[in-house]
């Protein structure tokens, strides 16, 4: 059976595993990591030997040589394939790709950043620099996403796919960390609630952060 | 033809597109936007339309409809499909795009963060919290590669793929702005200008970057 990584804390790129593992009804395995001891689980050697790079989500296959693969955009490219998740065509495929290279690159480190120092290290311990920099950026992230949405039902070709998946994980906290979100971008959000098989991403086992169901 | 946006300064992302396109020969217009005009030319309203997060690279596909697609990582995907430059397996495909999204959220803002900061801005125009995050993460991302490379020729599968044109084109400027580059990648990076079509990244007409000629 396949077998997730994840973290004790709430972590949006976990949760995007764990929410198409449920479109799919895949069953699988998860190990919680916790990242609050020092040093966190994910830095332990054990760990680092399946991913040098040291975070989750990971997963192992249930293959003949349980193949390893880190990284959550990857992971779901992965599953996803010949699935109603992913177009069927290369450039629409690229799209989607388009989209989770934005995600990875441009919005997730700024609206997950702001996140985790509101409810995890507290904003009075971030540098006015530091806080600057989450807002401006994850706030041209968001104004994107809102441009890009104008008339349309998802991100590509109007159906439902990984993109959305990978964008919707963090998306989902903004307005509560306090960025602007616009009409078209909470739309969406309703949207991707309403699709058969999700899942509210888990509670904070600390209270720290807010519940989402 | 081909149309490629890219910008006058050196970008690695630029860059990227320009030597998987000398790989391939295939044959494409160049547009450099200037990115030090006030706004830069990437945030004018024609370039906007095209690309709403107004970065580069950016192609214009030469099909009916004039596809538009940002993004270098999704770009070489497009263009990467049924070469040589791609694994031709399910799993090889999703092991290079592991890589390429490393490459995105864990190592490209803080090697190239760097680099910027120490031939554009002058380092001494760049906060002390500023240029430990971008050395600490950098060095990290360059310990993961070094990690990996153990006993490998390439990232994937053995063969030269985009993963490795992707993180070739920051990783080359490591050393040169500091950072502790490990003889596995230091063997890589020759290997990768060894390959047939290689190019060296444009000068940089303002003349701050050195030269990579």
């Amino acid at each position: 059976m396949l077998h997730l990584y994840d973290s004790n804390i709430p972590s949006g790129n976990g949760y995007k595993v764990h929410l198409l593992l449920s479109h799919l009804r895949l069953p699988y395995h998860t190990t919680d990591l916790d990242l609050l001891t020092t040093p966190a689980e994910t830095r332990l050697p054990a760990y680092l030997a399946l991913n040098p790079n040291g975070r989750i989500p990971l997963i192992i296959l249930d293959d003949a040589t349980h193949t390893v693969l880190p990284e959550s955009s990857a992971i779901l490219y992965y599953l996803a394939k010949d699935t109603p998740y992913l177009p069927s065509t290369h450039l629409g495929v690229t799209q989607v790709l388009r989209w989770m290279f934005f995600e990875q690159f441009s919005h997730e480190q700024y609206v997950a950043g702001l996140r985790f120092a509101t409810h995890w290290i507290g904003l009075e311990n971030v540098s006015a620099e530091t806080r600057e920099r989450l807002q401006t950026r994850g706030q041209a992230a968001l104004d994107t996403m809102e441009a890009h949405l104008e008339g349309k039902t998802f991100f590509v070709e109007e159906m439902y796919t990984i993109a959305d998946i990978a964008l919707f994980a963090y998306t989902q906290f903004a307005e509560l960390v306090g960025f602007a979100v616009g009409g078209n971008v909470k739309a969406w959000l309703q949207r991707v609630r309403e699709q058969e098989g999700y899942v509210t991403i888990k509670d904070d086992p600390s209270g720290k952060a807010p519940s989402m169901k």
